[in-house]
């Protein structure tokens, strides 16, 4: 199986990166990923006041380990990247002036304090230390980063589109399930990063358990005919269908809305309902997962059990 | 055990009305539930194209079984609505000009059409017709509408505020957990009605399997010095606390924050976390559950276990 290590590092998506490694579709591999910054929080003493000073320091953050070249990949085409498995290590969380659902990133007086929490992992869990003892929080592994080239413009890959999919903080992308990314250029360009050791509902500070991981992944390719993507990307569960909402700058509300609205055209255009009567159906049977509620980024997967699809 | 019949109904919340029993604190009485339209739509045909045609023939929607005077609630103490259990009746959905997550409520030309989804219930399943066939969704019942009387407003009971609950579609409003409100007027005057056999996240197309239903309840008078009421209503989980974040024409984004905010200050007021170390591990374990999203309402619950909480 091939291997990327963790220094194969971008914080940018773009179609001028060059690629670290080709594959052929259908292969599986290991990528070692590196923590949103760069392994520099280790104790209690490593603060980040706020953004500038980690853009001084740091040059960027949510390093993503790439790019993977796809062999035959093209514009048009979808890919389809499933999470064989993750290792996590090294989980901490922080805070960051301006950053958070409860911070206003637009704020010209942001206060809150720069704090960091060590974290380590025993059998399976986070021991995530507090004033009042230490927590267990049992570790479910994320990808918080993942996306492809897009065609003409160039992301940091601290933020996301539908067209590149990015830093959607998702905890559904994590092992078992199979992320569907639409191809924008030759190769995809895939990358992916900012793992998370476990994360809450909306990401609520803006940090999760970030932590280093290796994530083996099989990448298969799904050519323009039998491609499928409408326009959000996509989760394909064992047992359910999802559709990722993530619009830059978007409301919650809209997030949530292009989600439901990227399934029912799914259900209308792939699956043979009519759209009043999907509309309906997702009533009672559909479900949402947020992602993060972090400003400018909200995200959300809006997904529905095949059993309802017939 | 004390029983309320369903044509004791209300459309409004408010001190005026009279109350239709008197209860002892602690005590557990049988409610039955009208669904909200009145039991009017029992074919496919039974159509309501608007909301004015709903008022023009009903006057009204979402009716309450109540008010219930709790004996000895007064202004400043909480009450805790335990409940028991709900048996489900007569299910159906429909699709209604100007309601709904995707449509647009202040929309001048509204073109949802109208339409009616009879359901049946068999074996703890709602049987749900479709064009493709008939799908079974498991009976997840849950009180829609519950309230108290608000102070000084009147609220029909389509509506809903922090101060009086309301209409907040919250699956979570189920047997097995409590709903905790703060008491505004002598007796608290709590209703509830609008039940669902089952509900998607958002109750997109703003109807969910509508249904009249048997709710058992258990009333418990929390007094003034004991009360631990925020800024928003809460639910007791066996094993989590919960706030409802519910506050009219907000946005999803403002509700969300306004219910993760009540969390946060109850760990810090009630459970000894500094507010940063609750904001930073809410992050990690917090949890969202979409209630409504159906403009002018959205509603969330976020909670977090106890287990996290020391």
């Amino acid at each position: 199986m091939k291997k990327i290590t963790r220094d194969k590092l971008q914080t940018i998506f773009a179609k001028e990166i060059e690629p670290v490694i080709e594959i052929e579709p259908g292969e599986t591999l290991l990528v070692e990923t590196e923590d949103a910054l760069f392994h520099t929080v280790r104790t209690e003493k490593d603060l980040y006041k706020n953004f500038t000073e980690i853009w001084n320091t740091l040059k960027g953050n949510n390093p993503v380990t790439g790019p993977i070249y796809i062999k035959g990949a093209q514009p048009g085409d979808n890919i389809a990247v499933k999470i064989e498995k993750m290792e996590c290590f090294d989980p901490w969380t922080n805070t960051i002036q301006g950053l958070g659902g409860l911070s206003d990133f637009l704020d010209i007086k942001p206060d809150l304090p720069a704090t960091a929490t060590i974290c380590s992992i025993e059998d399976g869990m986070v021991i995530y230390p507090t004033s009042k003892g230490d927590l267990k929080i049992p570790i479910a592994p994320m990808i918080g980063t993942i996306g492809v080239a897009p065609l003409v413009d160039r992301y940091r890959s601290h933020y996301h589109s539908p067209e590149h999919l990015g830093n959607v903080d998702v905890t559904d992308i994590c092992p078992g399930n199979t992320v569907i990314m639409p191809v924008n250029v030759e190769g995809a360009l895939l990358a992916l990063g900012d793992c998370h050791a476990a994360q809450g509902d909306g990401e609520l500070c803006g940090t999760a358990l970030e932590c280093r991981a290796d994530v083996t992944i099989t990448v298969d390719l799904i050519k323009k005919k039998d491609a499928k993507y409408m326009e959000c990307p996509q989760i394909e569960y064992p047992d359910a269908i999802g559709s990722i909402g993530c619009i830059f700058m978007s409301s919650m509300d809209d997030i949530i809305r292009a989600a439901y609205r990227d399934i029912l055209r799914r259900m209308e255009k792939y699956y043979g309902f009519d759209l009043i009567e999907a509309y309906k159906l997702i009533t009672q049977v559909g479900e949402i997962v947020i992602g993060q509620i972090v400003p400018p980024l909200c995200t959300c997967v809006a997904k529905i059990k095949k059993e309802y699809l017939l």
